[in-house]
């Protein structure tokens, strides 16, 4: 039974690794702290571990780590690179679900993060924790950047075009569209109830945090690869719809069979048939990242429509996957939920 | 012209007062203020009045406010009672949308909201502004205490009742639903939109503020009523539905007919048919509460159901409805707007 | 591993069913059926289901289920009663999900169902699935009648107050508030989502089909038992809040601890400390019903607050923990999930 | 009084006609039609217009419209064009709300809506209804095809860049969300609030009806002009908010000056400061379309962003903007609703 820390877990990503890990069969949350819920028994914060879940929040102690074998950040930006090396030091793997580890360039981070990095010699050991393309070093990682929502959504649905150079790589658009959990559990006018239902938005159309990280990662595939990056908030709890546009490089045609075929053996990544428009309902609650590519013959483009639950396979699940990558478990051990619908 | 003040802009019912004004024929918003916004002009943080409304709030000032016939108060419990004293000396009428004078038994009231009346002079003088029952007093009132939502909503539900003796006045019991714009516009957690949409509860079962002034305007009608009342929040903007269940005496019998002869004139109370469940999008954005009594025979036991919007016949519409009779005007003058549907 | 049929598998407590069993240990899903949608693939209607379930919807056929051990009624209401004998007659056991064996007399079914009973010969026979009334006579049925939804929230509210005979048995209320699932899966104005959304409103005040069900079984709790019922539609998708009013008999006063100990080895109720409020997100996706019981020393009143997810302890999940108990499983295998928050 | 018919007035176009001509001062509803209602008044199937409207819908004959000065069509696709003839012809001016008119070129409309044009040579005659580009042709006019939802607000984010020159006119990419109101009201499973609520999808990617109508009037302004457009269907009932990209020509660089020139005096065209982000809800239930527009220097590229409701300024509302226009009335009579927040 692997001994599980969770540093922060008032959050909705908290919240969510409390859920999952509740039913998982190989893992165990020995401690889950918070500063200001210290004390507080996690089921009064979150009445549906009532009865599965008999844990208290501590106080934020490095000592209360020392016997788990994995910590997860479920922190704001900022805090894990502050304990990281420390928990290191004393055995712990550690997956980040904050965006502290993400961005390799450490000038680039600490411009969009507003922040100077507390321990940037960290960052080129942490690996990327997106199994679809670094299954192996998270394997072997003591330290995993868990990564953000919009870019698994954006990422996932661009591999199969980068890597096989069917696309103009400075001409990707990805329109996306998340659920407001995204934005976090805070008191903020902004996103209560009567601001966020019945409407929609864009916001950061100037440049969000996330479009470093997404550029940086497509690079890796494609070394031109560019792109302009729209969020939207969306009147619904949980669920990121992108849709990315690229220009076909050459006239490249239909990619449906290509798709398939690349993630035919990928547990988590579901390729849609020809023609198909995934709803973000279908995976809520799951770590599928279920999507469909459409060619448009007039246009000469792709449009890859692609949805997650941000909470799972954006966050919470994914962590859950690279952890039993790193520990040598079955990828989906814990993961088995299904979408619900209605 | 009407030349009218807002104290305490930036909150639902204040922007709900600047909404219905703009279209008002005979009033005017000179100056509206806001400690934590001043300077910032109202359209800025209500990008619904751009174009229609130039002012911007304005540090709340007692002299700010000399040139206005009457200052609407949509500040938070325990503004109005400290600044209506002063006004009143200044010879502008009041019409407080809060709760500071709505109920007479000022023991009660310091029981209820927790500190000490700081006018307690001006209570007895305070008109309850619900026009139906107290129409005649509004037209001469210097100072309206307009009621809360719920109240509204409960009171207008069982005038027909109560005044005709025909229900067992310790029988009623008022069990409410109502949107979330109820809650106002503050940051918090509780109101978040990952709180509160898809899901339903009841909060304050033991004792809710508006509990004692629905009981305090019954007794006027009935001295022996009573209730319970249980508040439930819906993920909803808008909206009240209460559904009040009350005993018949001595086997009343149906009272639809007596329903529409009640309020036959009432220009802002809708009786429907015999049968109806009214919805509450049915009066959304309008001034309307309308009702539908059924009377259940084996149970001899009546269910009123009556809806309004929370913010326009529970709030700033019947602001609005008890400024146009203070000043002489048409009583709906500016409340002409139809529920939108859908 | 039981050998499990579907009928009618196109509705939201098919679909329901599906995803649950698709988790589920010791049960196995063989075939489901459905008139319109025969040959369809079961994935392409709930692509939630996509990589889970490879079957595809098969016309109805009595042959078809001559492998299963038990058959699953998903159907409109009057379809179970005219296959049943045929099937126990070929050593099948049912789970009729809709209502045609709840009531055990005939002809108040009739006069509600408006139809007659075509097999009133094993009304007699059926047991009520509701475990927490009825497990061992569960343990051994052939043909379970599964609780309507609104009933299993009003009746596991009311059963330490009637058993203890706390109440006045005729005063009871119960005012009930469902998601729009309740409503099924059905191409209809009236459930369409811009006349759902943002609004909420009562329906069948003057009678509701769930009320003879919910007065007969509390009958056997208490033959005096009778009460007002009225169902509000809300608008999200899953969960039942009911709020049962009743007046203290003999004024009984508090009864926490009466309801702690009445349920504390009931895997799926979960009474809630004094003083709280349920939220019917808490539940979501789960089969716990979760309550709580506030006296009103005022009124002399009991108030219990009880939620369910309507498609699970409602439904589905309430038929699953019915068949472990009919198969000699622990009863609350596959039933694991933990309620969706946020 | 300008008197009014109204042809097909069951659907959210009806309705919302209804609403906004209860309120225009100089207009006046004489008939109503439906087949389906014929003898049921409007306000017993749309409440929120108890009081106001006395009406019932009556059969669809042609002299019913005789007394009429305007008929507006608020039809299903394939109807306008089979009774627009005999109409003008009894001196009727007509406004079609519906497909009938939009296209010019005859052969694409057919493709598109699967049908053969019933009154091809009525098509050249009729004048698209965006004012904002057909002002003084729609004076004039006697048919007026009113502009589809989504193109409303493509084609108004897009006129000041395509008149200008300032953008590859075959780089538009029109990512499109709307509000499910737009889909109409219609008994059907896809449009359930069980289906829609909590979810996001797109819809329609190889080709949607909207694309000939919004290309052929940007071609229009460019010849050249192409575009992709991708509808996507929003949890929410009203709303459009369009999100259009395009690459800039020759570095043109930012354009905040020119949209709020170009648009200064449209009195339903509302240009936002730079870097702002407009939301639906500041729309709803208002005409205006609400604008605001990025230059991305990196990527050179435009970002437009325009919300509109798309039952107003998408339908309704442009509809009576367009009447007001053909009857030589103040362009914004009965159209003052200010958009309703929250």
């Amino acid at each position: 039974m692997i001994k599980v820390g969770i540093i922060g877990g008032t959050g909705y990503t908290g919240v969510e690794l409390m859920r999952l890990l509740a039913q998982h069969p190989h893992a165990r949350v020995e401690v889950i702290t918070s500063r200001s819920e210290a004390g507080t028994a996690v089921a009064e914060l979150f009445p549906n571990l009532r009865g599965l879940v008999d844990l208290k929040f501590s106080k934020p102690a490095v000592d209360s780590y020392q016997d788990c074998d994995l910590v997860f950040f479920a922190t704001p930006n900022t805090t894990a690179m502050t304990q990281a090396k420390e928990l290191l030091a004393a055995g712990i793997r550690l997956i980040d679900l904050a965006a502290d580890f993400r961005i390799k360039h450490v000038p680039t981070w600490e411009e969009w993060y507003g922040a100077t990095h507390a321990c940037p010699q960290l960052v080129a050991e942490a690996v990327y924790g997106l199994p679809e393309l670094n299954r192996e070093a998270i394997r072997g990682a003591r330290l995993v950047a868990n990564p953000g929502c919009y870019p698994t959504s954006v990422i996932l649905a661009l591999i199969p075009l980068l890597v096989n150079r069917l696309i103009e790589p400075e001409s990707i658009i990805a329109d996306c569209k998340s659920g407001t959990s995204g934005a976090g559990r805070n008191a903020s006018i902004g996103t209560g109830f009567c601001e966020v239902t019945e409407s929609v938005k864009a916001y950061a159309v100037s440049g969000h945090r996330h479009l470093p990280e997404i550029k940086a990662i497509l690079q890796t595939l494609d070394a031109d690869a560019d792109l302009v990056f729209t969020p939207h908030l969306m009147p619904m709890i949980r669920g990121i719809h992108a849709t990315v546009y690229a220009n076909a490089r050459n006239s490249a045609g239909p990619v449906q069979r290509l798709y398939e075929d690349y993630y035919r053996s990928e547990p988590f990544v579901d390729v849609m048939p020809a023609g198909a428009h995934p709803e973000t309902r279908s995976v809520r609650g799951s770590n599928v990242c279920r999507m469909a590519v459409h060619y448009l013959e007039a246009a000469d483009k792709y449009v890859v429509l692609s949805v997650e639950d941000n909470l799972v396979k954006g966050a919470a699940g994914q962590a859950i996957q690279n952890m039993n990558l790193m520990f040598g478990l079955d990828e989906t051990a814990g993961l088995g939920a299904v979408g619900m619908m209605p």
